[in-house]
């Protein structure tokens, strides 16, 4: 085979806030023979997605982050010009999550998929069905747990995987709402994908704005930007509500990732969740049971922290929110 | 029946940050007579929670405020003295979750048990065996779904809830790690309560001493107390960690229970979860036979902000960042 040419834009330097074009650099180089068990693809698409940032901080997100020098990472699709894996034959219209800001890209095969180009164009296979699609499909509906009946607010709604939250909630009988920046994308939201209504969030009023486009309160908030965004939405959110932690653009260009763990939050893959235990009660016998025998076995140790007569509750109460009291309180009387 | 006295503690003030004495009143009245379907019941003994200073604010919590002049709201178990409600007797034993700050109370039957003080003297049925104890019980397996081998970290070790959400935790096979204040609670929480470990949050390198009792990351963080103890935990979340937020005593006197919602995510008892679709690719086939159907049906429209050429990467990519794509961001090669 010929020796083939490849361009590569590669981390030049690490982005400061948002990135600026000095950020990266093109490196031509020729496109190495492939290894048994290996694919060569020739991209003719690639995705970009806002979390690509993240790799380029020096600081560890979900994924290690790229070195100077390292190919950008991103999705790319394209057609594969020669084989070594079985499964994969020259000819094969494949997406590869891991293809690179490049021309042709190696892969041995994880996160390789063949694409139906029968099914939908290839650029489709990068979006409403490849990852942007699948994210919006998992976060709303397993992460989400969006039910018919339910008001789905999405922030970005405009983009890759907001565009795709919104339609899905709309196919599952909830109520769509979205969050967009200016008047084109807003518009674009309700009268192309079919939101119930779309919110733009740098129009003065927004947070009132979102309330009226919520008169049932929020559900399910699908998270993809963070930062101000956020700050109109929760006051609005439902009892018993979830918010999927998807990203957040708008924290992303921050050095440090501040805030209240949010990022944590996204890169660990966090579960956080309030509750009431009144909201359980039924739970109450199977509970009364365990704990009992549990008790009576000897297994449960009790301290209490005893004070006499209506006179001590207030300051036994006083005392506790203090973290004075040691073992449970309890007033005799 | 003879009229009795009753004492109430009635809230004669709103309480300005920690509540002081004279923010309470005790009055004195007849008990009334009981209607039929009500219970009158003697308090033995009163079981004080930090959450009833919630409801002195007069912001709405997850329960109304209470009124001035209101009698406060808290649980008490003592011995039926008069019953028109089938199903309790003269000399029962009983549990009321809102017997209230009082000698007496009358009780329709909402939040009120028989308990069985064979199994365990009334005290523990207002703690291990009362709302502290499936407070503990719910929070950390239904909520937090602590498995053997999670690191389980509580703050308030030592406190009506804390110190039951470790026991459970190692009865169920888990590294207990309490969080408390103040040696004599730290050295509580491990030799009569069998923690693993227990850190004093007042002592000076309080996060390095947490991170050396878990040396595995954490798991499961039972939240009760908010504010800088949560701080020292994030950090040391495990991936797919599980944060169960039940109390945040130490944001209770607050006036406006401020911070990033942590409030709201107890008082409507909301899911928060970060995700990454990577996690979840086994479920790509099923994605697809549902999205591509919905694909081909017309169901799903696609707008893509398509650039031409290797060079148009970082310009896009840039643009992206800003918000200034419309649609899913693709360039073609």
């Amino acid at each position: 085979m010929t020796a083939l040419l490849n361009r590569q834009i590669v981390l030049a330097r690490r982005p400061a806030g948002v990135p600026v074009p000095g950020d990266f650099r093109i490196v031509e180089s020729t496109v190495p023979d492939i290894q048994d068990g290996e694919v060569l693809i020739r991209h003719a698409y690639l995705g970009l997605a806002p979390a690509a940032r993240l790799r380029m901080s020096e600081t560890r997100s979900y994924r290690d982050p790229l070195a100077l020098g390292d190919v950008v990472y991103g999705q790319g699709c394209g057609v594969v010009v020669q084989s070594r894996k079985p499964g994969f034959e020259e000819g094969d219209a494949v997406m590869s999550i891991s293809g690179g800001w490049q021309d042709y890209s190696v892969s041995k095969g994880a996160g390789l998929d063949r694409i139906d180009t029968a099914v939908a164009p290839p650029t489709v296979w990068l979006g409403a069905l490849g990852t942007s699609g699948m994210t919006a499909w998992i976060g709303l509906l397993q992460i989400g747990r969006a039910r018919p009946g339910d008001t789905v607010v999405v922030s970005a709604a405009s983009g890759g995987v907001g565009s795709v939250v919104g339609q899905i909630a709309k196919l599952k009988g909830c109520r769509a709402v979205g969050i967009a920046g200016g008047e084109a994308k807003v518009r674009h939201v309700v009268d192309d994908l079919g939101f119930d209504a779309c919110v733009d969030y740098r129009a003065p009023g927004f947070a009132d704005a979102l309330q009226r486009a919520c008169p049932g309160g929020i559900d399910v908030y699908f998270e993809n930007v963070g930062g101000a965004v956020r700050d109109a939405v929760w006051p609005l959110m439902n009892t018993q509500g979830r918010i999927v932690v998807c990203g957040l653009i708008a924290e992303y260009n921050d050095g440090q990732l501040a805030g209240p763990g949010w990022f944590q939050i996204l890169a660990k893959r966090l579960e956080l969740r309030g509750f009431i235990m009144s909201d359980h009660a039924s739970l109450r016998p199977e509970f009364v049971a365990e704990m009992g025998a549990w008790y009576a076995a000897g297994k449960i140790t009790v301290k209490e922290d005893i004070s006499h007569g209506l006179e001590a509750v207030v300051p036994a109460f006083i005392g506790m929110l203090q973290g004075r009291n040691f073992g449970k309180t309890i007033v005799a009387l």
